[in-house]
C-alpha cells in the first residue's frame, strides 16, 4: 500500500517518476491547485493510516487554549446579562440575524489592519479557504452587500476568535460573545450614531455595574489632527496605533515609540502630545474649531462639527453625564470612518485593576477595568464587498460580555446569591413514579 | 522553485527519486508524520505561490460551502422553535452549559469511527492542534470528566461542524444547530432512556410537524445478531456501517455491499436480512427473547429485555403508537453502547421526498423525510476521558433544527404568515423627534 501510495504521490505532480523527469516540471505550466490537492489529500490519508502522532503522549484533559466552559450557574446569569441587552435592542426597533462562524478567508482579508495576524485559519482540507470570524461587524457588512440591503437596524449575539494573548481572569478570553447593534442606512447626520450612545448608557446602567465613562472621537478629527502637526500621510495608520496604546502606557513611552521606532520627528510628537491630552464636551469641539492649528485641516473640521451636533443630541437624552471627547482614543480597526467611542467601567473593587494603580497614576486611571463596548462609524466597509462598490453608511455598537460576566459572577458569589439553574415540573425519576410503573408492570 | 521543490516533495518520502526506489519504500519503516507534515506545508505553500486558485480569480461574495445566513425572518421562526425545545428541556428539570466551538484535536480522535473524516481541523498556526466540533456529546463527555461530575441533566444548544457534502434544500449543512438533552448518572434501568423518548415525542407534537416515528434498537442486540449470524467480531462494525445504509439504500444493495465489499458470507448476510426486516413493539422482543438463534446471545438478551422494560415505560407514558423497535436501525457513531434511537417525519410533502419514492417503494418509504433527532446510551464516552477511566452512564438525545427550519419556513410561506421580527418600542430616529431636536437646538 505504501509503495503503491508513493508512487502515485511523485507521479501525480505531472506523471513523472524519475529525477530527471521531475526536474524537467519546472518548464511545465501544467501543474493545478487541483493536482496539489490531491497530493495533499493522499498525504493526510497516509499520515491517518500510519496513526496520527508519533510516539506515544499523554492527553490533557482541558478546553483549548483561552476558551472556558459555562457551568450551568454562569449560564444562568450570562442569561440575564442577555436578556437586559436583547431587550434594550428590541426596544429600539432592531431585528436579529445569524451568520456562519466561518467566512472565506479573503472575506476577512484587508478588513483589520495589524490585527489580522490575530485572525484563526482553518486547515486546507481541501475545498475552500477558511477563517473563524474576528467580529460581526464584517460578517455584517457581508450579509448587507450580498443580499443587497441598504437600510435596517440589526442586533446579533455570537461568539468571535482572536489568536490573542489570553488574560482570563481580566476576562479576555479567545472566543468571547459580541453583542452587536447596528444601523445601516441614509439617516440625518449623527441620529443614529446618538442612538448607538443612548443604547451604551442604558444597557450599562440597567446592568447594574458601577459608574462608567463613554470616551467619544472622531477619525476625522485623528487624521486631520496628525495632518497638522505633521505627520506623512503613509503613518496615519501607524502613529494611530500608537495613540491607541496610551490607556495602557504612558505618554512618555508612547511619544519614545513614536520618534524612535515609527520615526517621527520629536515635535511633531509634542505637539500629538498636546491634543491627545485633551477631554471635554461640545465646549472642548467649539474650542478646537477655533484652534488656529486644527481649524487648518477640513477633515478635522467636519469632525468637530459632528462631535458638536452629537453632543447636542446627547444633551437631549440626558447621557452627557457619562460621555467624554476624548482626543487620545483611537481604536486599532482599520475600517472606522467617522465617530468612534469605548465605554470602560470605572469602579473601584469589581476586578483586578491594571498595572498602572501600583505607580501612583490617577485616582481615575486606577480603578480603569477597561473596555466593554466600544464601536463606531464605517461607512466604507459595505462597499468593499458589493461589485459597484456601492457604499451603505454604517455605525454601530459593540458589547464586550466576558468582562460584564466576570464582574456579574463575582457579584454573585459576593451575595452568595443563589442562582436559579432549572425550573422542573417533571420529575418522571422520582421514586414515587417508579413504584407507579413497578406496580403497573406487575399487574400487567 | 517549482523544480526544486518536486524533487524535495518525492525525495521527503523517504528520499527516494527513481521509481525503482519508490517502490522499496514498501520495506522501509522509517516513514514519519512529522516528515508527511512537512511535504504538506511544502505542498500547501506552493499552492499559495500558483495563487491560491488557478490563474486570477474573482473575489466572490458568498457564505462558506454548506452554511446560510439567517435573516430577521429566520430567525423569528428559530427563535419560536428553539422556545419549544427549551421550555420541554427545561420542563424536564434539564441545566444549561456551554463549551467552546473547538476543542483539542485529541479530545474528538477515535470517538467518531468513520465519519472522523469529516471533522474540520483548524489551521496549525503555532500552539494546540484544535478541532471545531463534530456534535456536542463528546464535549459534553469531556466536560462531566472534567468536572468530575457524576450525575447530571443539561441540555445544550449550539452549532456543531461536518465537513459532509451538504444538501441544502433538504437540510443538510456543514454547519446546524444541535439541541442536546442528555441525562448523566445512575438511575433505574430505562428510566432515564424512557424520558429521552418522552421527550422527543413532546417536541416533534408540539412543533406541529405532521405524523413521525420514533425507531428504538439496541447496539448489544445488534451486536448479538452479528454474532448468531456469524459475524466475526472485527467486522461487526463495518457491517453495523452497512446495515445504517438501509434507510437509503434497498436490502438487496446492501446485501451486496456485505457480501463483496466487506467479505462476508452470503448465508450470514442472509441470515442479518432476516431479521433486519422486523418491526414491532414489546411483542416483537418477547419473540424474539424466545428465538433460536438471538437467545443464544447474552448481550442480545440483555438488550431485548431492555428493550421490554422500556415499552412498559413508554405505555405508561402513552408514547407507544409512534415508537417502533426496529433492527435495521443501526446509527453511525462509535460510542453507542445500548439503546439506540432516531425520529423520522412521515407526513408526505412537508419537504422533498428521498429518491426510493420513484421506485414503487412503500408508501411510508416515500413520504419519510429523513432524521429529525437521534441518539442512544453511551456508558463508556466519560470514561475516555477520565484519567482513571471511571465510567459515568450517559444517554441522550439530538435535536436536528434545520430540516424542522425548512418545513416551518415553508410552512410559514404557504401560510403567507407574517412573521413579526422586531418589537420596536423607542424609535428615536422619526421625523418628529428630529423636529424636536432641530427646534431645541436652533433654540440653544
Amino acid at each position: 500500500m505504501l509503495a503503491v501510495f508513493c508512487v502515485r504521490a511523485c507521479s501525480g505532480l505531472g506523471g513523472l517518476r524519475t529525477a530527471t523527469r521531475v526536474r524537467s516540471v519546472h518548464s511545465l505550466p501544467g501543474i493545478t491547485v487541483a493536482q496539489i490537492d490531491e497530493e495533499v489529500a493522499k498525504l493526510l490519508q497516509l499520515k491517518a493510516q500510519i496513526g496520527g502522532d508519533d510516539g506515544k503522549h499523554q492527553f490533557v484533559l482541558k478546553t483549548a487554549k483561552g476558551t472556558r466552559d459555562y457551568n450551568p450557574k454562569q449560564m444562568a446569569i450570562r442569561e440575564r446579562v442577555f436578556n437586559t441587552i436583547i431587550g434594550c435592542f428590541k426596544r429600539h426597533g432592531a431585528e436579529t440575524i445569524d451568520t456562519p462562524v466561518f467566512e472565506l478567508k479573503e472575506t476577512l482579508t484587508g478588513k483589520y489592519g495589524e490585527d489580522s495576524k490575530l485572525i484563526y485559519d482553518l486547515k486546507d482540507q481541501g475545498g475552500e479557504l477558511l477563517s473563524l470570524r474576528y467580529d460581526l461587524t464584517v460578517p455584517f457588512a457581508r450579509y448587507l452587500a450580498m443580499n443587497k440591503i441598504t437600510n435596517i437596524k440589526r442586533y446579533h449575539i455570537a461568539k468571535v476568535y482572536r489568536r490573542d494573548n489570553p488574560a482570563m481572569t481580566r476576562g479576555r478570553y479567545r472566543e468571547f460573545y459580541q453583542c452587536d447593534f447596528d444601523i445601516a442606512g441614509q439617516y440625518d447626520g449623527m441620529i443614529p450614531d446618538a442612538e448607538c450612545l443612548k443604547i451604551v448608557h442604558e444597557i450599562l446602567s440597567e446592568l447594574d455595574l458601577g459608574d462608567f465613562r463613554i470616551k467619544v472621537n472622531d477619525r476625522r478629527i485623528l487624521d486631520g489632527m496628525f495632518a497638522v502637526c505633521g505627520v506623512p500621510d503613509d503613518k496615519f495608520r501607524s502613529i494611530c496605533s500608537t495613540v491607541d496604546k496610551l490607556d495602557k502606557m504612558p505618554w512618555e513611552d508612547v511619544k519614545k515609540e513614536m520618534v524612535n521606532e515609527k520615526g517621527l520627528s520629536e515635535e511633531a510628537a509634542d505637539r500629538i502630545g498636546e491634543y491627545v491630552s485633551l477631554q471635554g464636551g461640545m465646549d472642548l469641539a467649539e474650542r478646537l474649531l477655533q484652534d488656529h492649528r486644527m481649524s487648518q485641516s477640513k477633515q478635522a473640521c467636519a469632525g468637530l462639527s459632528d462631535i458638536k451636533l452629537l453632543f447636542s443630541y446627547l444633551q437631549l437624552f440626558q447621557v452627557t453625564d457619562k460621555v467624554v471627547f476624548d482626543l487620545s482614543l483611537a481604536r486599532g480597526l482599520d475600517y472606522y470612518t467617522g465617530i468612534i467611542y469605548e465605554a470602560v467601567l470605572t469602579q473601584a473593587g469589581v476586578a483586578p485593576a491594571p498595572a498602572e494603580a501600583q505607580n501612583g497614576a490617577s485616582a481615575e486611571e486606577s480603578v480603569s477595568v477597561g473596555s466593554v463596548a466600544g464601536g463606531g462609524r464605517y461607512d466604507g466597509l459595505v462597499g468593499m464587498f458589493d461589485p459597484k462598490g456601492r457604499k451603505v453608511p454604517c455605525v454601530g455598537v459593540s458589547i464586550g460580555i466576558e468582562r460584564i460576566f466576570s464582574i456579574m459572577e463575582q457579584k454573585a458569589e459576593a451575595l452568595a446569591e443563589k442562582v436559579r439553574t432549572t425550573e422542573v415540573q417533571v420529575d418522571i425519576s422520582r421514586a414515587d413514579l417508579i413504584a407507579e410503573i413497578r406496580k403497573r408492570t406487575s399487574e400487567a
